[in-house]
C-alpha cells in the first residue's frame, strides 16, 4: 500500500572514482572547483549508456552514503552565523534521502568501464544511482 | 561493504496530490503544460521546509513507483521511429532507479500540509523523496 511507511530500494548503477578522498576536501558544489572523476558503471547497467556522447551535459545522481539522514535543519554553508534552515531549502548533503545532483560534462566514454566527467564534487567510492540527459528547455 | 550489491532504502518524505491520475495523461516534461499540484509532506519531515518561500524555484525529486526498472533502452519520446537509446541518455521514467527531477515554482506554503507547486508532471499518489534549493550558479 502506498503510504508514508512504504519504502523503496535503490540499486547503485555504478561508483565514483575520484582523487577526492575525504568529504572535507570536496567543494560544496561542482562549479566551485571540483575535479574530473570516473563514473564506473556496473556491467549489468552498461547498455543504458548507449547514446551518451562526449561533450554531452548530463545530470548524475549520487547517494551520499556518509550523510546523517536524521538532520532536518542546518546552518547553510556550514556557517554558524547563518540561521538554522530546513534542509529542503538547501542543497546540504545531510537530508532524509541523501541524493546528490551533479550537472557534469562527459569527457570520455569507455563502454567496458563507464564515463569520465567533470566537475564532480563527490568523494571516491560514492554510489551512483542514475544518469539523466539534460534538456535545454528543462533547465535542470 | 561498499560494492555493487549494496542497496539503500528510500523513505518517502511526502506524496503528490494532483489532478493527473493516469500516467498517460501526464505530459512528458513539466514545461509541456503540466498542472500545479500539492506536495503533502509527512509530519515528521515538515521542519525541513523552514526557509522555503513562495516564488522560490526548487527541484522536487519523485519516485516513479509505476515504472519498469528492468528496461535499459527505450525509443525516445515513445516514438518507435527513433532508434533504441540507453535510458541514461534520456529522461524516460523507466530506468533502474526511477527517480524523477522536477523544477517547479513554489506557489503556496501551508506548514501543516506542505507546498503547492507548478508545473508538476507526476501523477496523484507519486512518492516524493526530496526537495532541493535551486542554485542560480548550478543550473540544476
Amino acid at each position: 500500500m502506498l503510504n508514508e511507511h512504504a519504502t523503496y530500494l535503490l540499486h547503485p548503477i555504478g561508483i565514483v572514482r575520484s582523487v577526492l578522498i575525504k568529504p572535507e576536501d570536496a567543494p560544496r558544489q561542482g562549479f566551485l572547483g571540483a575535479p574530473e572523476a570516473w563514473i564506473e558503471i556496473y556491467p549489468q547497467y552498461r547498455d543504458a549508456l548507449q547514446g551518451v556522447n562526449v561533450n554531452d551535459e548530463v545530470t548524475v545522481l549520487t547517494w551520499f552514503h556518509l550523510s546523517d539522514r536524521s538532520i532536518l535543519k542546518v546552518h547553510p554553508r556550514s556557517d554558524p552565523s547563518r540561521p538554522l534552515t530546513g534542509v529542503f531549502a538547501t542543497r546540504a548533503p545531510v537530508r532524509p534521502n541523501p541524493i546528490g545532483l551533479h550537472r557534469v560534462t562527459v569527457l570520455e566514454i569507455v563502454p567496458a568501464r563507464g564515463i569520465r566527467v567533470q566537475p564532480l564534487e563527490a568523494v571516491d567510492g560514492t554510489p551512483v544511482i542514475d544518469i539523466k540527459a539534460v534538456l535545454r528547455e528543462a533547465k535542470d
